[in-house]
């Protein structure tokens, strides 16, 4: 976008008076990184209004990528890369004799994710808004991160990461889009007069689902994305003691709640059906606005599982389409394969997740029966022709437990692991009996990184050498980055890549002389 | 301020856009409501920052008005109207197709107080600010205000009143202005070289006190005040898992604990401790940037203890006096005594708030040893002059118990009642011993109403009445409503007075078939 230093400098001192009753000068860092956030916001709003419009209108097909943790990282200096306007604002900050990186460090990392899980989701709707797909998140919006354990005079101590302490800067609270999810209860089938089922809810215990709305900016497109995450809260004007709200607030309390109990593991059995029919429920009214058959749903949608977390969407897509729209169970299960992909994480057995028949059952009456459905019409369908050991071992319900991933193959039209091993090693050993079933279903999808964070926000040095080198190009394409081979043999280029190398060493091991207090050499091999 | 429509309408859509990423016409009400929030701000910033800046330049007389209640009521039409744009922002409303009582509607109530006190509380600092008295509010940012009970079955149940569930658009949270307050302890006394003691706490459960700044926007006249309301946080980089920081949070997250029990009991006492060290701390720190002599504190501050819960601010002025500005008990007492003035409410012995010593002593053992000297001095200045039994009556501890009604008195240079009668009655009741030994301390406010909230806002017909008889400078100045004495007996204004109570009733006897379903007679006589 366009905007001058005098411009920014102007809107800046403007947006700090609206917000603090102050002068900029007058500001903590804090207050300066907030009054800064709500400029930049200034300058995508437009974008991001025109990107959902522009998608409304053309009915662009959606990606629903549904994550239980997304690692965005803190957004400002990307916001600022990804609209062209980090120099400017950079020279505007040191013209008022503001330091950029310490603003920066002001910003709290979002505590939504653990590892690699979340970075990959985040990556992934950064490359979206970056090559103009319509490209969603869909999670929850965690009051605290994960806990970190320390010991503290011997005794091992959480400490919650508090990241909403001072506000997101980012977010904004859609009420108006809040849903509401049903636990528990009871259901009752009633025959309707075509001869369908009607699904009848009685003492269910409900909790409102209100949607935090986070924008993808992309780089340099104009297109703006959505990550929306899902809080939970009383439902306005029932009836709540303090005890039951609290009780409502721990669904989006923390990542990852302690389960090595039986209540913990309710609790995070709790927060995926949270999000995921929160979602799904989202999903389904937004599509309604302009379509009035869900037969055509996977035309303008598709939802993606990544890892096993949000794998009940198979379910939930089922229930609404059953329920709700009235669809027969044929129709409704091809709409729910060909809208549903799957990400599988891990090869190993015991770390796939499967929840006790008895607690699902208990908490989800209604996914219960359809899992069950689900699990029947499998059998049927395969057991003569692949025989009874190998179904039983790929069927969703076996052994009093329902197992997710088995679940996400059988509910997906496409399956990929991680990268080309990881792929090739799940057809033989996690998943081979349902790739016996449905080999036409998996693929590869090699996940990258973004070059964007992980080299040019946080590696200037050496974009600065590649710029030098090849050209610019490959910040926007980064399969350019190819061309650096024909360097592999320059011993300047070799010189001045560990240059470049070296300048970042000696920024970490001048973080580690801060924070930790241990001099480390430079000149060593870091291996972290 | 001088504001057009067109202009009103064009910020408050740009703001929109840069709020929620829509058009106008796409928002909620509730949306809608919140960009018409910071559109406002952003019409009374400069004026807030003049405010402060002024009062510190000039160093005019600061108010602080403590109070556990502020119920200043929803602010939005009452700011448009005393920035004098509610007509042009309502014309513009209308030009876009919006309702203004629809929009006004949506603000919560802040659950900031329960009945006359807090009420009393926000129409001083509504008067101050339109007078241009540099008065400030300092109380408690509650997460939840007044339980309403009601039986739901045949049960009691509580409703919290969950007036933050959508943000407060007022409010700006200072995190820059934090401090920590500390309870329970031991306080080690060692003496000075220059003889007197210093204390030392040891072993503290330390608490984040962070300001939330709400303006309070002055009548046509460009002021902006600030109430400040403070929340409790655990203090950053200590250890906390989640069920200290839950102790924490709980200090400021409703209003009026249960008392009926010790533990309820102790909750009150540490929220009252709370705001009230939160606000002295922060008053003297903001005192010293200009002043390096704390003896000339009462020139420039006064301090108003409204009721009985901020009673303490006696003790705990007194605590920083000697221990951290190394003041004599002398100095420090008359310092204390100058700049304090307490609003008594009650007229029975029996609602007088009153600590059991052990539980005091035990949370606030630095505040405990000053309550001790107070009493002991007390008695020895007064016992030989008006005998044992009436100091017995009158001093601050007594019978195992500190009475925080008497501490006001005696920490005090003036002290009234809330009404002439009610003044008068507390010299012969309640207070009648201390009113023996400090007669020139007692006096009377009579405590009135805002006519700007209860006729102009509330009661646009019967304003308009007036402005026909008498103009309109009543608007500013309500000792001009004695004109309307004149027209005691004009058949005239009395029929017009009538028509204009009875849309009144008309709307009355709407709401009441609206909200509880009953017609009632507009013509009856309505007692509420």
């Amino acid at each position: 976008m366009a905007l001058t230093t005098a411009q920014f400098v102007h809107e800046f001192e403007d947006n700090a008076l609206a917000l603090f009753a102050d002068d900029l000068q007058k500001l903590s860092p804090q207050q300066q990184y907030q009054a800064l956030a709500v400029t930049v916001k200034r300058y995508y709003a437009k974008d991001w209004a025109t990107t959902k419009d522009h998608y409304d209108r053309t009915q662009q097909k959606q990606v629903y990528y549904f994550s239980i943790e997304f690692l965005p990282g803190r957004l400002l200096a990307s916001n600022l890369l990804n609209l062209g306007i980090k120099a400017t604002v950079e020279s505007g900050l040191h013209q008022l004799g503001l330091d950029p990186a310490k603003i920066y460090a002001q910003e709290a990392d979002p505590g939504l994710g653990n590892g690699g899980l979340g970075r990959l989701a985040a990556a992934f709707l950064d490359s979206m808004a970056s090559i103009g797909m319509a490209g969603n998140g869909n999670g929850i919006r965690y009051q605290y991160g994960l806990f970190q354990q320390r010991f503290v005079d011997g005794y091992q101590v959480e400490l919650p990461d508090d990241w909403l302490r001072d506000p997101d800067m980012w977010e904004t609270r859609k009420e108006n889009r809040a849903v509401i999810v049903k636990y528990g209860g009871q259901v009752e089938l009633r025959p309707r007069p075509n001869g369908s089922l009607q699904a009848i809810y009685h003492d269910t215990d409900d909790v409102l689902a209100v949607p935090y709305d986070t924008p993808m900016v992309g780089y340099h497109t104009g297109v703006v994305n959505t990550l929306r995450l899902w809080r939970a809260e009383t439902v306005p004007g029932r009836v709540h003691n303090l005890a039951e709200k609290a009780r409502v607030n721990q669904i989006t309390q923390i990542l990852y709640p302690d389960d090595s109990d039986s209540a913990g593991r309710e609790l995070r059995l709790r927060q995926e059906y949270f999000f995921v029919s929160a979602g799904i429920q989202s999903i389904v009214t937004h599509f309604k606005r302009f379509h009035s058959d869900l037969a055509v749903l996977p035309h303008f949608v598709a939802i993606h599982i990544n890892d096993t977390h949000p794998a009940m969407a198979v379910l939930e897509l089922m229930r609404i389409l059953l329920d709700e729209e009235e669809m027969s169970w044929d129709q409704a299960w091809g709409v729910t394969v060909a809208t549903m992909s799957y990400t599988n994480h891990t090869l190993m057995t015991e770390a796939l997740e499967s929840w006790p028949q008895s607690m699902f059952e208990a908490l989800l009456p209604r996914l219960f029966q359809i899992a069950q459905e689900v699990d029947r019409r499998f059998r049927l369908a395969y057991t003569r022709r692949y025989g009874e050991l190998l179904i039983n071992n790929a069927a969703p319900l076996a052994n009093g437990q329902l197992r997710m991933a088995f679940l996400a193959v059988i509910g997906s039209h496409s399956v990929n692991g991680v990268a080309k091993l990881h792929s090739e090693l799940l057809k033989q050993s996690v998943l081979k009996d349902l790739y016996q079933i449905f080999p036409e279903r998996f693929r590869n999808e090699t996940n990258g990184i973004t070059q964007r964070r992980w080299v040019q926000l946080a590696d200037p040095a050496l974009a600065n050498l590649i710029d030098q080198k090849i050209g610019s190009a490959w910040r926007r394409d980064p399969l350019q980055l190819t061309q650096l081979r024909q360097f592999e043999n320059d011993e300047s280029f070799l010189r001045a890549l560990l240059a470049a190398k070296h300048q970042n060493k000696l920024r970490l091991a001048d973080l580690i002389q801060r924070q930790l207090g241990l001099t480390v050499a430079p000149s060593a091999m870091f291996d972290v």
